[in-house]
Parts: C-alpha cells; structure tokens; sequence
C-alpha cells in the first residue's frame, strides 16, 4: 500500500487532534508536515515518536504534499487553491468552501459517493451539523425526515484551545472570588449560557445555527429538508450535545428508531434510563463515535420523535471526520 | 391594611429565597415564623433585621397561620392539609398538589383569576414552566399557540443548596486534578449536562418535562395546545434558560411578538444582536422577570417563532411567583 505526504494546517485545538487521529489510526503517511502561521512556527510535535517542527505556510509548503488538512480558519482562504495547485487534495475544516457547488461536503457515514466529484478541495461540515445527521440520515433512509427542531449544547472547544483557557481561568476567577477577562466569548462563558455561536445574521439567526440548515440539506442532497436551530455555548471542555426533535413523513416508533441506529456505522445507542443511560459530553470525549439516547416518541405531531446526541467536537464535529474523508479517497482510489 | 402570619416551611435554596423576597416587596408580615424538618430547627435567620429561629414543623405549628407558604418537598403532603385545616391559605411549591382539580395552579401574570376558586390550597407551578407561561401568554392571546418545543438549560440551584455546593465542590476538584464525589447528581455536573431532571416515567420522558407539557395546559386551560420537551441540567449556579420554538394559529411577525412581549406583564425583552444583548442566566440572577431574546420567526412552518426565554428558578421559578399568589390573594380580598 501507498503511503502518502500529508499537511496539517494549524495547530490549535483541532490541528492537534488531527495529528492524534492520523496516529491512533494509523493512516498511511509517508512524510508529515505541520504548518501553521509565524507565531507557531519552529515549535515542536510528537508524531510517532518524533519530533516534528511546526514551519510557516508558504505557498510553497504545499510542493509534494498529497493530503492537506487544513484544521480551520484564515489559512484556508488563504492556502487551500495554491495547495490544490501543487497537486495536494485539500480536506479543509473552515467554513470557507462548504456551500459552494463545486466542493463535495462529506460525513462519510452520510454521502460518502460525494467525494468522487471533488475537483481538489473537499469541505468538512460544521462540528453540529457533523453529529446531527450522522444521527438522523439512517431515520431519514427509513422514514423521511421533513422538519427538525435542534437546540444545542457546545463545548468550548469548539471556539479553539483559548476558550478552553478562557473557561479554566474564569471558573478559577469566580471560586475564589477574583475578577476575570473576557477575550473569547462576549460574556463570561463560566457557570453561563450563551445562545450565541460565531456572528449574527440579519435573519436574527447567528451563522452557527444557519450552518446546520444549510449545510443538512447540501449533504442530504435535499433542498426540501427544514431545519430550525437555537446553537448555545455552554461551560462544557469537550462534547457537543444537541436537543433534536424530527418530524418524518412515516411513522417510526422509539423502538424501530433505536435499532435502526443501533445497527447504523459510527453511532452508539446509550438509552437505558432505568440505569441513568444517556449520552454525556465526558463520556464521549475521545471517542469518534456518535452517541444517542433518550430516544422517545413525540405525540405532539402524527410522525414526530426527540433524541439527545452527544460527540466529540474535535473528533467527530472535525478531526475524525476529515481523517476519514482521507481515508475514503484512497479507499475510493481517488488519490 | 392588614398584617399577616405568615409561615416558611422549608429552609433551603427556596425557602430563603422566599424570605429575602418577602423582605425586599415589603410583604405586609405581622409574624413571621419558620418552619423545617428536625435538623435545622434551632438555627437563625434575619428577618428584616430580626432574628427569626427556625421550628421544626408539628401540625400545631399552623395554628394562628394565615398564609403558609411551603418550600417544597414532602413537607407538603406531610402537612398542608394541616395547615388548611387550621384556618391557612397554603401556597405550595411542591408537585404535590399542582394537577389536583381542586387546587388552582397559578402564575399571576397569566391566570391570576384562577386562585378565586382555591379551597385552601394554591400550587405553584414548576418552575421550567412558569418562565416558559409568562413568555408565551401574551403570544398566545395574540396569536394562539399550537405547539410547543422546548429545551432547557437548567441551573443546579432548582435541585437545592446541596446541589449548589456540589457543582462547586465537583468544579474545584476536576481544576485541582483531585477526586470528588457524586451525591445529589447520578452524573458528574462539573464541566457536563445531563438530559436528566426528576425521574424518568414509562413513555421515555422524565418528570420534568412532563411537568411543562401537563402544568402548561391547565394553566392556560387548554388541552388542546401541545407540548414536548427536553429538559438539560447544565452546570451553572442560577437561572434557567429555555430554547422554545412556537407554532401559532394566526402570523405573528418577530416584531409583532418583541413589540406584544416589550408590553406585557413581569417581562424584560433583551434582544438588541448588534450589541450581543440576549438574556443569560448570570444577569438574571436576583431579578424577579422573565427575560426574552433571540426572537425570530421560524420560516420551517407556516407561523413559527423561536425564542430564548430565561428567568432565575429560584426566583420567579419559585419564590417571587409564590409570594405573588399571596399578593393576588389580598389584593382580590381571597385572605
């Protein structure tokens, strides 16, 4: 088998964990780079047991590289066209290219055949988008979905290793009584709720929750699908969850639902409530997988269900995603 | 104007907040007398710059009682027949009583006629949905709400003083690296949420959400108006907020529902998105509204609202929306 040049771009808190998966998996890198802008530069990691010394990204960085992650961020407007230029295949975490119709938005447990089309560049879906429909396309294959109703509850890390800090100093701050900074959330994130995630649009709904509208129905291929979402950051580390009640157009009892998911790829069922069974942000922390439970009927409507999903944000909502598109291209022989 | 006699029963997180709340609306107390269980009886409070020491409650204690307000807990079914059959109007913030036809479950601010028919007994609703009823009652005269889907972000404070000092005792220990324990939660709090608040009941939904859907109907005296909800402790101290999508009978614009919200009763619309102002559970701690933001319509559906409604459980969950019933009760002369 073939091994690969591989780039990681960006060395926050999703590049990290790209480097963790690509290792836990054992993908098969020949040569592994890891760019980030001059601030990183000339910092080391561990991959496999060596040393690797982050370098500035350059335009040229990208010579003979054949798989480019890019972790999120600026440097994907900035790098991904040059990277596809020198023949890298860029799978790229930022929200730059997800909507454009030239680029393949992949979960590979949902439209894995989407990849096939990509032209050089294909997008990872948003972090909440990501868990949601690995959740919901095997009820969506069995019963049509028509309308889902999300409120979510995300993780820190999802706005970048200095939320975490922000969230640790804080909550210090507050236990013994001290003043605290505000430099990442708006609002003091410790002991708080926050119902706002990336900016606010004109329609009164922040990007965050129009992320999961659109991008659902791009990688659905269903422009008919309705989604309505309320995104919430809340004093969690790691492990996004998310309240989703569904509307389909055939009827599914709870029981058909949980073992149709039971049997789906990449989701666990945690939903037995006589022993307190239900998906918690710390127990999936660290794992690829999708969690689900609390999976129970919804009698308001004639076809409706409610289930609490729960992933690693960094994982699943990013790292492990993108690793797997990769693994998907040459699975598909696409590289 | 008359004074009244008025008895606490309960000394925990509600029962003292029952007491700042009569002290700060200069509640018309002639005597003042607390009541708990064994272990706390003995210990003191301040009472409007008296101390008060706390009895433990006998049903002798309700002789000379005019308003007894119970906390919640068994006290309730332990002794406010007790006090009814000794000349006291009983306002109960216990589940107890709250779906009993003979007792009137009341927000003041959304069916404050209901307490006329009280036979001794008034019940104060949970407290998810008082918040839920004080934003929706003007939505609903104007617009007539059909459904409802609700998920909550619940602070710890609505499971009592212990679970306060366990989210703290929890948080310090995970910052210090330390073990800790699990005592009032089956799941650790600290840094988590949990879809898991009251027991769980046979159709898959705990008891606090179906609290929301079957208090949320007899309080409006509508069976016909349909609710399903999601109900998440999340680790903060006060405060619960609530994500609500709403579908009504008749349009309602976003404007229409901020400008209906702006002038009703007992509510503080904040929803200004340029400058990040929404409502957040550290900001209405102390404060006896209900806080509304976020609206915006909800195009998935023909007449669809989303709003964010939070409000302090402690407060107008509990104590404010308690006293306010013995308020209604002079002010209609029903005492």
């Amino acid at each position: 088998m073939r091994n690969y040049n591989v780039a990681i771009i960006g060395t926050g808190a999703v590049g990290n964990t790209i480097l963790k998966v690509l290792e836990e998996r054992n993908f098969p890198v020949n040569h592994l780079k890891l760019l980030a802008t001059k601030r990183s530069a000339g910092k080391e990691k561990i991959f496999r047991g060596e040393k690797i010394i982050i370098e500035e990204t350059h335009p040229s960085s990208f010579n003979g590289v054949d798989i480019a992650l890019f972790a999120g961020g600026k440097a994907s407007t900035e790098f991904a066209h040059e990277a596809v230029k020198r023949g890298a295949v860029v799978i790229d975490n930022s929200s730059a290219f997800r909507l454009d119709p030239d680029v393949p938005l992949v979960v590979p447990e949902v439209n894995p055949d989407a990849v096939e089309k990509h032209k050089g560049i294909i997008a990872n879906p948003n972090c909440s988008t990501i868990q949601m429909l690995v959740a919901l396309k095997p009820i969506h294959d069995a019963a049509v979905i028509k309308r889902v109703v999300v409120s979510t509850y995300q993780a820190v890390s999802g706005a970048g290793s200095e939320a975490v800090e922000e969230l640790t100093s804080q909550t210090e701050a507050i236990l013994q009584g001290k003043d605290f900074t505000k430099n990442v959330f708006p609002h003091q994130i410790a002991f708080n709720v926050l119902p706002h995630i990336d900016i606010f649009l004109e329609n009164g709904y922040s990007k965050e929750e129009m992320k999961m509208v659109n991008e659902t129905r791009k990688i659905l291929g269903d422009d008919t699908i309705k989604v309505t979402a309320t995104a919430v950051r809340v004093p969690v580390f790691i492990g996004h969850a998310e309240a989703i009640n569904i509307e389909t157009e055939k009827r599914i009892t709870a029981d058909e639902a949980r073992t149709i998911l039971s049997q789906a790829p990449g989701i666990i069922v945690e939903d037995d409530l006589s022993s307190n069974l239900y998906p918690l942000p710390i127990r999936c922390a660290d794992r690829d997988e999708v969690f689900v439970g609390r999976i129970r009927e919804d009698n308001t409507i004639d076809n409706g269900l409610n289930m609490w999903v729960v992933a690693d944000n960094l994982r699943k909502g990013a790292a492990t995603n993108a690793v797997q598109i990769a693994e998907l291209l040459i699975e598909k022989k696409l590289i």
